[in-house]
């Protein structure tokens, strides 16, 4: 299968959806939902969202009743994204190669711009699923699964731990490294494909091995992204390059060298794809996407 | 019946259910559930919380198993807060009389610790509800239902209107101050009570009726509100008087003066008990509630 083309495909319709699903608006709250709109349409690879689509169809089910969701991952996401480039947190100018959310529309504006993405996620995500087949105690799971992988003991407690860890450097360890990338940036990614597995209506086992396969592909992600910011260049992120390393945060390359760097995440994508053994070729895009995590250049 | 013993019985009710549900760690995120839970637990009214549990016990229904959804609403409007106080926003000291999270934990922290703390609440939301009598569709209605009443059309709009109109004063009128109040404290109160309706069972006449309560019951609370802004004392409300006005904010006082404010807040809460019509002795809590709210100092 041609992985690019799947890719532009499924990131077109997501990104359609995200356009239909949060139109712009007239009237007085326009600013505040083009604030919105301005870093959810922003480009990115709409990994997440792709992420769960595919795991519906490896099952294999139909992945359409899933683009709200897949809409509600990307919405998480960007809200994730804006909080993060706050000036009290990492204070990012440039995101995507575009100002942040923030120096372009004020630090008041971004964070109730990512105030209403987090919310509106779960607007989407609690709406009726249009030609779906899961029942609402299914689709119960997957809000409840979601939400506590975006909170406290996931996405939200891994960026209090980052910016704990900063300044620390190589003082914090592989150990704790781990820890801060399986909760800010793993946790979502494998709840992004355990909803896709939920919304198909996966057995125990399917669930089993696609959370699996979602547990290193977020590893995989992780590592791949400390090798880009150590080797990448400005223009290709979108971002500045080396600035893990300025702000002395721990990185796998600092820790372990490029060449063992490089070899982990192999076997991360490795594991991922022998996570799949269970599945036929209806989960092919699911693999394409691993090896795809481990060869991509922002 | 004693509304006084009734609202403290509630309130440690849900107090203890919020210590419960969020306990104290220890480990790396100890300092990240510090700061959730110094807002959490910081004293309030816990007004969203009770109404949610007293429309339950309207119907009449068993109001225990909604402990969960009380604690998410008041960790809802808990978050607000917090965010609500941060230096891009109100720029807030004091809160409830103690030092507000950013002044206590830092920006970043208290940032976090709003997010955490919306998180953790769809988190409760979308928990099975131990012993409660609603299906798994009422269940994910009512998650819906909330989370539109906290996103961009409600809460957080709310905020960005309030943002959006200060300095402006009285050149925002009437009409412009209704719809801030609506979206940003109506929207959630007006929730809360549905929420504690359709965690009850309430048929679409019950349904219909809590409905109209809690939107007057929440244009009540905001009127006395801005009543008190202007006419309290700082000990008493725990947060500086006057600052409405001293950040340029229209206040039903400013536009009406103080006799017609205090009529139009009596007329809310008329028409709020008028709501309660079809109800039995069982909505007595609800009715008192009402009056409560018209006569609270703080």
């Amino acid at each position: 299968m041609d992985i690019k083309q799947y890719l532009n495909n499924r990131r077109q319709e997501v990104e359609q959806a995200l356009d239909e699903l949060l139109p712009a608006t007239k009237g007085p709250l326009a600013g505040h939902v083009e604030a919105m709109r301005y870093s959810l349409l922003a480009g990115g690879k709409r990994i997440r969202p792709i992420l769960c689509l595919a795991a519906a169809e490896a099952l294999p089910a139909d992945s359409r009743p899933l683009l709200p969701v897949a809409a509600a991952l990307e919405c998480i996401h960007t809200y994730s994204l804006i909080h993060d480039d706050l000036p009290a947190m990492d204070d990012d100018d440039l995101r995507r190669g575009m100002p942040t959310c923030h120096k372009k529309f004020g630090e008041a504006a971004a964070i109730l711009a990512g105030d209403g993405l987090l919310s509106f996620a779960f607007e989407l995500l609690s709406r009726p699923l249009a030609g779906g087949n899961i029942s609402a105690q299914e689709q119960l799971r997957l809000v409840h699964n979601l939400a506590t992988a975006v909170g406290p003991a996931g996405m939200v407690g891994g960026q209090v731990l980052d910016i704990q860890a900063e300044g620390r450097g190589e003082q914090n360890g592989l150990n704790q490294l781990r820890l801060i990338h399986r909760c800010k940036t793993g946790a979502l990614i494998t709840a992004a494909v355990q909803s896709g597995a939920i919304g198909g209506g996966a057995d125990g086992r399917q669930y089993e091995a696609l959370t699996r396969y979602g547990e290193q592909i977020g590893l995989a992600f992780q590592i791949i992204d400390d090798l880009l910011n150590v080797t990448g260049d400005a223009a290709t992120l979108g971002k500045a390059a080396g600035s893990d390393t300025a702000r002395g945060k721990a990185t796998y390359p600092a820790l372990l060298g490029l060449d063992e760097t490089r070899r982990q995440a192999d076997e991360a994508v490795s594991a991922a794809i022998a996570a799949l053994e269970i599945f036929d070729q209806h989960a092919e895009p699911l693999r394409e996407l691993a090896r795809y995590i481990a060869t991509r250049k922002n």
